[in-house]
């Protein structure tokens, strides 16, 4: 079953909107449309076919012609309707095998040039994070820190936001996925600033919280606990240790607080070429971390009248446990 | 057929990364995770089901409760993993129907309110061009144009980009998808800007060219060449007109310049809650225009060895013909 591969991708790839790759023994040949003629000759090297109308009107003369029997393909990245319209193109023998995870499999283990460029998109997004904090003050609006956020971020060098910033102040911060708004940053409220770039293709994903004011003992107990939980968690990835350990951890501290319920996510996830991939650090995951994984740790706790609170760093299993690559400190800050 | 009917999304969404939305006579249920516990209850008319682990451990049993015989899904939205999940779930009676374009049909055709964001988006778009150019400069970064465009839409009131904004210089802009890089605009080169925002959830979409110094003869002649088919477009648009005649009518135009085969795309797209939707305008696309559509027209003509021109409004299908909602004037702009 590992002879034959393809891969395909539509809107939410990173370079190109439009592509499938066919992988056999002997070659590989990318499908992709016209508009990406130029560029697929640029940066492609494989060989490339364009295809005028669907990627399959390329692709099945093709499988055709290799004589495939057993072809496998990506049943949780491709479409019911690419699917079915490959299969009524197929030679009457060949069959389409699905095949989980072998791409991502691969991509959990970072190289030393991966672990670089991971590191680098780290450090821009926290000296977006510092430039811009340097300069915020009490009023301004949710949607223009983000703005700003993420101009710093490019101009300092990353293609983009590796997702949508999270800023969301004042009871919106118990949003665990929060858009920003028109809102200002009131005095006495909670701000999450979730965020992350993409540089030379690489994610990095960090999240800090700020507090408009003097924040009031509730909330510096929250933090408090939180970022115990966030510590405890780091301090368990290692070499051989299962994600759903460190996700353990993490839980255990917050239910000391009696936050445990206001934990409504996992603890982290991997992240490179995409800004989630495998491994997950949940609850009921077995992945047993390697060195050379890049995972992000974010416990959080979310409290729908009060507020919440997540702290996120990207860090690298190491031989002996992690480095944690995001420089940024973790104090609660106050503006 | 009619009668049931599910809607699933997964990473692209703006708002909500994962969700699945049931629709029966009797009522909706949305089911999403717990990290959207607090904003589903908050954005959402429907019942909400949160699901801690698969959406399908949700969705199955209320299948199976509500005794559906025949549900309808989106082949196009809908992964082969999730489909294949949910048919082995599902109860011995029910089956499994594909729909196509249902929503995308009911979409197509934009309420006077949707037109008015759609006219916002646009308009914030087109100031945020007007002021990064009055302070552009040769040599400045390609990236730095692009995330300098972007941030001043996000200040004029855009959530986002509603695509990864291209700026391409030189030999690049014949690439239609081009991302930005390092290089700097030099003078003797075009650079093409292609940009839209989301603005209160609604896409706008444009391209301008510049051109670095003074143009030749031969850029003057290929941009008057592509000025001439997008005018020739816009005036074809007119409700009862087809999409292909059109896209016929861009297409004439640039063979009569012997640029027809240059002209690597279709000649526009519908657009609104996504920067690409129904109807597409090429060559074998048959939809017939009707009042209230909102689409681009953007032909162009892109030579490998010499560079590409793209000139893009979003306009609106009035009871007559077609309103262009882009107020930037449509000039070579030199900087």
């Amino acid at each position: 079953m590992r002879e034959n591969w393809m891969r395909c991708w539509s809107r939410s790839a990173p370079i190109c909107s439009n592509g499938c790759l066919l992988i056999t023994p002997g070659k590989s040949i990318l499908f992709t449309d016209p508009r990406y003629t130029t560029q697929a000759s640029q940066e492609v090297t494989t060989q490339v076919r364009i295809c005028k109308g669907s990627l399959i009107d390329g692709l099945a003369p093709a499988i055709a012609r290799a004589k495939i029997e057993r072809l496998g393909y990506e049943p949780a990245r491709m479409t019911c309707d690419f699917f079915e319209s490959l299969r009524a193109r197929l030679p009457m023998k060949a069959s389409l095998e699905p095949v989980l995870g072998w791409v991502e499999e691969l991509r959990m283990l970072k190289s030393a040039e991966e672990i670089a460029r991971i590191r680098r998109s780290v450090e821009t997004n926290s000296r977006a994070f510092e430039q811009t904090v340097a300069k915020l003050r009490p009023g301004m609006k949710e949607q223009d820190l983000a703005a700003e956020l993420e101009y710093r971020m490019r101009r300092l060098g990353a293609e983009k936001p590796s997702f949508d910033t999270i800023v969301a102040g004042g009871l919106r911060s118990a949003l665990p996925h929060a858009q920003p708004t028109a809102a200002p940053l009131k005095p006495g409220s909670l701000v999450v600033v979730d965020m992350g770039a993409f540089q030379d293709g690489y994610a990095s994903d960090m999240t800090r919280m700020l507090y408009v004011g003097r924040p009031t003992p509730r909330v510096k107990r929250m933090y408090r606990a939180v970022l115990e939980a966030q510590l405890a968690a780091i301090a368990a990835v290692r070499p051989g240790a299962q994600t759903a350990a460190v996700d353990r951890v993490a839980r255990r501290v917050l239910k000391g607080h009696g936050l445990d319920k206001a934990f409504v996510h996992s603890t982290g996830h991997g992240l490179g070429l995409e800004i989630h991939e495998p491994p997950r650090l949940g609850k009921r995951d077995k992945t047993v971390l390697r060195e050379g994984m890049a995972i992000t740790i974010e416990p959080g706790a979310y409290l729908e009248d009060f507020g919440g609170i997540r702290i996120e760093d990207t860090v690298v299993v190491t031989a002996n446990g992690c480095e944690v690559l995001t420089p940024t400190s973790k104090e609660l800050r106050e503006v």
